[in-house]
């Protein structure tokens, strides 16, 4: 894993694909899939997220107020299926379906080898959880997988149907 | 333009795909692009999006409480980096750039007749407008163009740089 400047992290994140989030409690991670998030700031990268208080992650999120955003390109998109539909109270998700966890540098839930990017963040308002279950976080270290050249990412259209990524356009825009 | 029930707005916003945002203020509408918004809940669909302070719409939004979130697919990708380029202070963008106003069922901002699916929204909560330019939207009335078959949309990375959506995969998921 490579260095990716914080600075870069909403290129990430605005379009939009289909994440995972994982966590550390006393010892213990787990890692969910997520496809309610948003950038809301560009530096330090300020993420938007939902995690359900039903999901088992909710509460060591909460507690820690740390999580890792590990994306996951096109290949690794049925095990993220059975992210989604499995949960940590049950299960170590990472074991039933051989994904590799990697030590984050600060935060201590941990990175996925297997992810092509994974972006450390730490809870930094919490205004909106009780009602929405809306957790600001700031990415505070990000890191890019080199090996996975121009990787492609999957947008949930609901009841596990996705798209993948398609063609890229360029068009001139003012807009960063 | 065809009702869309309220339950399905989430497969359309969780995809993350550049949409653009309408109000109307004192009898003038405004149109702008989008890119950082996110699902918050199902149904009532409630929307989470950041507006910037420096855009004109931010006034109109925030004093009306209303606005439309429209979808544009691929064909119309020149036309959203233009309306994201320019700035209602200057100009009517709806008459520069030949996009068309219809007149929406629940809120005073325009559909646009262009888009694939058009969702009216009532701005509900504002505790992190001032703090982020964070706005909660309730969808309260939904469109969609059934004349558009299977539209692609657009998803942007950054700098006019946009990945249109590819091919369709459907995995056994428990998540809606």
């Amino acid at each position: 894993m490579k260095d990716l400047p914080l600075g870069k992290v909403y290129q990430l994140i605005e379009p939009g694909p289909v994440v995972m989030l994982t966590t550390a409690q006393r010892g213990r991670a787990d890692i969910m899939t997520m496809s309610w998030h948003m950038m809301v700031d560009f530096e330090p990268p300020l993420i938007a997220c939902v995690v359900s208080e039903a999901d088992y992650s909710f509460t060591a999120l909460r507690a820690t107020g740390e999580c890792v955003i590990a994306i996951p390109a096109v290949g690794l998109a049925a095990k993220v299926v059975k992210v989604g539909n499995t949960s940590g109270r049950d299960i170590d998700k990472f074991a039933a379906f051989g994904l590799t966890k990697l030590p984050a540098e600060k935060v201590k839930a941990p990175l996925v080898a297997e992810c092509f990017a994974n972006i450390e963040c730490r809870v930094t308002d919490t205004r909106l959880v009780n009602r929405y279950n809306l957790f600001l976080l700031e990415g505070v270290k990000a890191w890019i997988d080199p090996k996975q050249i121009s990787p492609k990412t999957i947008h949930h259209r609901g009841y596990g149907t996705f798209v993948v990524d398609g063609e890229t356009i360029k068009l001139k825009s003012k807009m960063p």
